[in-house]
């Protein structure tokens, strides 16, 4: 890690807890709609018609909502109350306005990293809402640089390392998701640090053949980066 | 003009149509509601919904969407049918998807100041949408910076001065609304001109008495740009 110059992180469960928060609002969802149909696969249809939507919608809550409403509608044949479906909007704004929980061990790690590293973050999603959660998080300051992208592929990340005249070799990525921010930058010859977090959407994860030949350091707390490097 | 060196763009009704198609479908919305209550109102408490979202969902097509849905079903008291809001759904994904139809002059206009500035786009909205209609519409390679913001404000004009080394008295921004585009830069001391739209939200305008000292050229067409610098 000798050649290191910037240090990325992912936001959403890298930073703080994001992927719960669709667990819990999946749950709300699925007992609802429980009281509607027997269909125990009421969870893998709503993510059926995520996956159908984010050609429209890209990724984010608002999305989600939408998409939210679609399958219910769909699986009740149309017979959904208003009421109920004013709830599926109202757990969306409570999600998007919940508190943004810091996960433990950040702020010491850029406290420390700041003084050596330049900072950055790269978080993918909705750009109204990651700015909201940014602010919120007070960890800001900490970072140099905040790129906020609809997409994390090889394409994205080599355009930001071009527009901040960022060698690859020169950066690490540290994410939760193997496939958005660990695999498209060791492709392009960075360095990364996967921590894995306890919640991962199906969305992102990885078939394990694409991992063959990838160089990456998996740790289990963020607290450890400080080791490694 | 002398002093200018790089010009900016304002992207939705100055680069391409935009407000219209929302236009067409609160039309189809009022219609659909017609059905159901007697209310000549129907537009202006769908608009204070939109208002009311601005703070959980920004600026967007996918906010737009939530709000005529959670409108739809306040004004029914939750007898909308859910073959209707799936209707609501399906006009928004319309309006995503919405082939972009760039305004009249717009390619003469930048084919022309690429030669001499540096071309920038400043759009508010949905980071994906906006992204999306930039690749569609076929300009992006005129355009040296793009920049996508959740808002328009002195704020976010000053940080992006900033960001890229730009003295305000040395850009031309070039927009359709008064409030987003062209205010706050005058405020800011950087030039401006105003090309008003056929059709402007409600919430884009301004009062007539924040118009006073502010200094900007309105003209009515882009081509005319030419004309002046």
């Amino acid at each position: 890690m000798q050649s290191i110059k910037t240090i990325a992180f992912d936001a959403d469960d890298t930073l703080w807890v994001n992927e719960p928060l669709f667990r819990i609002n999946e749950d709300k969802f699925d007992s609802l709609l429980k009281s509607y149909i027997d269909d125990d696969k009421i969870t893998s249809k709503l993510y059926d018609t995520e996956l159908r939507n984010l050609k429209h919608f890209g990724y984010g809550i608002k999305g989600f909502i939408i998409s939210m409403i679609e399958t219910a509608i769909e699986l009740t044949n149309g017979e959904i109350k208003g009421c109920d479906l004013k709830k599926i909007i109202d757990w969306g704004k409570e999600q998007i306005d919940h508190p943004v929980n810091i996960i433990d061990g950040i702020p010491e790690v850029l406290e420390k990293l700041k003084k050596k590293y330049e900072l950055m973050i790269i978080t993918k999603g909705d750009l109204f809402d990651q700015e909201s959660k940014i602010a919120r998080s007070g960890l800001a300051d900490y970072f140099d640089i905040i790129e906020i992208v609809s997409e994390k592929d090889e394409d994205t990340y080599s355009s930001l390392l071009k527009k901040h005249n960022i060698n690859s070799d020169e950066l690490l990525m540290i994410g939760n998701s193997l496939k958005s921010d660990i695999l498209p930058l060791v492709k392009l010859g960075a360095k990364a640090i996967h921590i894995p977090f306890h919640t991962t959407w199906v969305h992102e994860e990885v078939n394990s053949k694409d991992l063959d030949n990838s160089e990456y350091v998996t740790i289990d707390k963020v607290i450890d980066v400080l080791k490694i490097i």
